[in-house]
């Protein structure tokens, strides 16, 4: 088996971190249980393991491929997604009424993690149907809800984001597809469209494009932007397919990684106009893709934690079963597995240390976004939001750097052959290197995070988190062992970092926002680090609360944790220094153009 | 261009920081001025430039192919391979005795460095032909080094060396091909090797494989390996080409990046044997290799900081030409250049320093060596090899994992762009990802730190290098202004983690190896990491003596050095904590293997 679900830790996770229970008692989420959870992971791991994952090297070796226009997908693909929307997989966290199966965010979040680290390439389809459907759902007429949105789910039918063109890539106000109104309450559009993930594909029988583009009168910049659905193929009132749209594929992209997946360059209105339809109000299009985006953010920083998880179990069979030199303090004469190397451990360590924290915040961000959704207080689900929008950027940008990381060493764990295509771990490192890019870069999640989610509430959200960090740290003081004094220390260090990033962002973005920015990156990579190091202090909390009932898993976390603390941790103190030092036009801005 | 030496950096580097007038003085090498290191450096520029670099993109995607035994180079590959032994540029280091130039280490490192930042997979066939140079120059008959090495140098003949097999990677204990003697000096040999870079082309006549294996009554383990020549076409005495020997290359990889160098399974004797001649005597193998591998292993290091520069070069570029948003500071109304956002200008202020750190520690290293090989004292001799044994290591194992980290940082300058193979970017980051692992991984370097570097002296060079940034410090103290008090800070504080690290590993390598191995990758780059902090607070102090004779140049290096200072320095606090943190088994040895 080339992956294996990481069930027990999932569930350790939703169960002790992220507060299923509390989840499950929300309006809504009464079969929510830890029984239902099991289940749903139990059979979403089928699939993903049996059917998704041995297609994930087929489709680096044989990727998607586009011949006059139409793309065919790897061999396999076609069939696994029939397999995997007649499971009802695309519907998990979307609602009953349009023929989803309405479970949290926190029991889906688990699911698109096996799906990602199963097959990225092939996840990506599904990922951007739900960004569709989560648009239509939130600005989409009752009518546009009825004819697309339980096609989306059953997986008849897929959906595309088009935001980028070639003068647009993290700049929407440079948008310049035109939208031109027929006077009947369509749209014609005209324009070109780049980096269109699953843009053209034979998986489906018809693609929802969902497009950026600007109406005549429109004023200048992302205020002008409007949201238009373009089918590839026209619906007919029945839901029958009419006549094919006036949007094409003209090519796709020979990218380093995720090669089965299509990333098409679509040309809209070369032949007359491709029609579309207006969503919600002209005008309002950046505020209903940022809907989408935030959806697919997350979902993209899982894929970093999927890609990762999955790069772990490569290197850790590989290291059991590789036998290569004695070990170093003379325990053996012959030559042992090299898990038996001290560096090699060290290096799964962080491996593993990395993933769990990354998973670990991800899941407590879930449960966030569910309880904003559903608790009976709003106040509650204002709070609940302002975190879960704090996390976003935090979950997107950092699980992704991470990405590259744990992947990179995956490939170093496999010594030569890691460097040999055949062996498997290449393929997560090119894989792994887009998710630090799309759905905006993680300079763009970081401006995010300093702008929108900190700066804008003077950083009540940050504060209150390191708070709540405070408290954690109090339980720690509770126990004894060198576990815990070290992470008590390591987190408590981490923690005054991370207030004084936060410091530096809020008393200098106003006089010095060139300082602020050019520290933003490391400023999510701080609150990344320190964030995730608070969940695996809360789950060692956990683990010693539980530990006689199964010491070997238990003991594993905290020894994970402990890790994270020494070797993950220290690295706040870095960034904090490195944040810090960006003043008055100084340290990082004090190359002139000329001089680099 | 797509690639411009960075000559101006490089003599200023080998004059202010490696003491090039210094290495002028010493016997033999009177010719070395500065004049001559200008003159060399200009030729070597031209060619690379013009010639070698605008064939990397095309190594890449027309990689060499194997039909039937022959591998065909990339096209182009063989002209350029022409031009570059007529040009002499093989002999640059190698003595004028057999036809080489003779010039110090100092002034054929920049020259290695152009060569492999033009074309990494080029590159490596004069590296692996230095390599056997310098092996039989130093082990071989008198008869073997006038039938070999002036072919070698001439570029009539490559070189190769042939350590792995299958079952033998970093472990040469390991290694099984045999070596029957034939009753007149002669051996056949039988058994398979891997990994053979450059082990079958059609660029040369003749190549020169030098090969690891065992006589029949030869010791177990690394003690009964010997060294042999293997030709792949005999020599007659006159020199000129017999008959075709029993080695033959029946596949090549297909990897991850340096695609257009073969790396080839050579079989050996599957039709008799093939002939092979003894170097130096029977069961020295290893420490002859080991001749052959400390210039790889500087070698490749140098291609780290190559492909580092290379990177940041393509980086650099593109940013000053990419359009994209507003800057964050107001002061334009419309879409700038993205070398104008601040994050861009820090990722590319972030390679900058790490390549520049980089650059000025390896040449200081190069000039060790020459003072090592050269001095008439030979106390002085045997203290500056020891210094630069030290370093070879750090070389190798931190000048490479900082070029996986830059490259990654280039591809992320160039956002989508970057992940599209045709735009280029991506290729050094695959090309980087062998750097860390061929001639011995990042773990193997830091075995070779930790064993024989560290304890063999205990620990005699570190604290003789660490006392000597303590002067720099001292100097640094005679300046006053941000900069300096910046680096004056940030060197202090690494170079006590580095003492600490050194003590750990001197007071636990005993009681205790597993944990010091388990950072021993950790206190290699941290002594990467301090050592080249040292020498860019070198570079600050050489800058703030000049500036006034060339204020840009100067002032760059400064803020550079203080990026440096302020970004990369405190990295070092970090890899103490977790250096320090293994002890007894806990830590990073805490987990079991079935933990895992």
């Amino acid at each position: 088996m080339s992956y294996i679900a990481p069930i027990k830790d999932m569930l350790f996770v939703m169960k002790e971190l992220a507060g299923l229970d509390e989840i499950g008692k929300l309006p809504g989420f009464e079969e929510a249980t830890l029984d239902t959870a099991q289940a749903v992971l139990d059979e979403s791991a089928k699939l993903c393991e049996a059917v998704l994952a041995p297609l994930n090297v087929e489709g680096d070796r044989n990727p998607s491929v586009w011949n006059e226009g139409a793309v065919t997908a790897t061999p396999g693909f076609k069939e696994a997604f029939r397999q995997f929307v007649e499971g009802g997989w695309q519907g998990v966290q979307h609602p009953l009424d349009y023929e989803g199966q309405g479970l949290p965010k926190l029991i889906g979040t688990p699911c698109i993690e096996m799906l990602n680290a199963a097959n990225l390439s092939f996840s990506l389809c599904p990922l951007l149907t739900d960004g569709a459907i989560e648009a239509l759902l939130t600005a989409g007429s009752e009518e546009q809800k009825q004819r697309y949105v339980p096609k989306l789910i059953g997986g008849e039918w897929t959906g595309t984001m088009n935001l980028t063109e070639p003068q647009a890539g993290s700049d929407l106000a440079l948008v310049r597809t035109r939208a031109e109104p027929q006077g009947d309450g369509t749209y014609r559009l005209f324009g070109t469209k780049i980096f269109i993930t699953w843009g053209e594909h034979d998986m489906a029988d018809n693609i929802v494009h969902l497009v950026l583009a600007r109406t005549p009168d429109a004023p200048e910049g992302v205020k002008g932007i409007s949201l238009f659905i373009v089918p590839k193929f026209h619906v007919n009132d029945d839901g029958s397919l009419g006549a094919r749209n006036d949007v094409h594929c003209v090519s796709i992209e020979h990218k380093l990684g995720i090669k089965a997946s299509p990333t098409a360059v679509l040309q809209f209105g070369d032949h007359g106009g491709a029609l579309g339809y207006l969503v919600g109000e002209e005008n309002r299009g950046l505020e209903y893709m940022f809907i989408m985006m935030n959806a697919a953010r997350f979902a993209v920083g899982m894929q970093g934690i999927a890609v990762a998880d999955r790069a772990y179990q490569k290197a850790v069979a590989y290291a059991k079963e590789r036998v290569q030199s004695r070990p170093v303090d003379g325990s053996a004469k012959e030559a042992v597995t090299i898990i038996h190397h001290p560096d090699v451990r060290r290096m799964l360590a962080t491996m593993r240390a990395l993933t769990e924290g990354a998973r670990a915040l991800a899941y407590v961000a879930a449960a966030e976004s569910d309880i904003a959704h559903r608790h009976p207080d709003e106040a509650k689900r204002a709070e609940h939001q302002a975190v879960y929008e704090y996390l976003v950027p935090i979950v997107k940008g950092w699980c992704t750097e991470l990405s590259i990381e744990v992947a990179s060493l995956g490939v170093q764990v496999h010594g030569g052959m890691g460097f040999i295509e055949e062996t498997g771990a290449a393929q997560y490192y090119r894989d792994a290197r887009i998710l630090t890019i799309y759905e905006g870069t993680t300079a763009i999640q970081a401006n995010d995070l300093v702008s929108r989610k900190t700066l804008r509430d003077g950083g009540a959200v940050a504060k209150q988190l390191i708070d709540r960090i405070g408290e954690t740290i109090q339980a720690l003081s509770a126990h004894d062992g060198a576990a815990f004094v070290s992470m008590r220390d390591r987190l408590q260090a981490g923690a005054r970092s991370l207030a004084a990033a936060v410091g530096f962002v809020l008393s200098n973005a106003k006089r010095d926002p060139n300082a602020v920015f050019a520290g933003s990156v490391l400023y999510l990579q701080l609150a990344g680090i320190v964030l995730a190091g608070w969940q695996m202090a809360r789950a060692m909390l956990a683990a010693a609360a539980n530990e006689s009932t199964d010491p070997s898993f238990y003991g594993a976390k905290i020894a994970t944790a402990r890790f994270y603390a020494e070797h993950v941790l220290p690295r706040a103190a870095a960034l904090e220094v490195a944040i810090l030092s960006a003043k008055g036009g100084e340290g990082v801005l004090a190359l002139s153009e000329d001089q680099f």
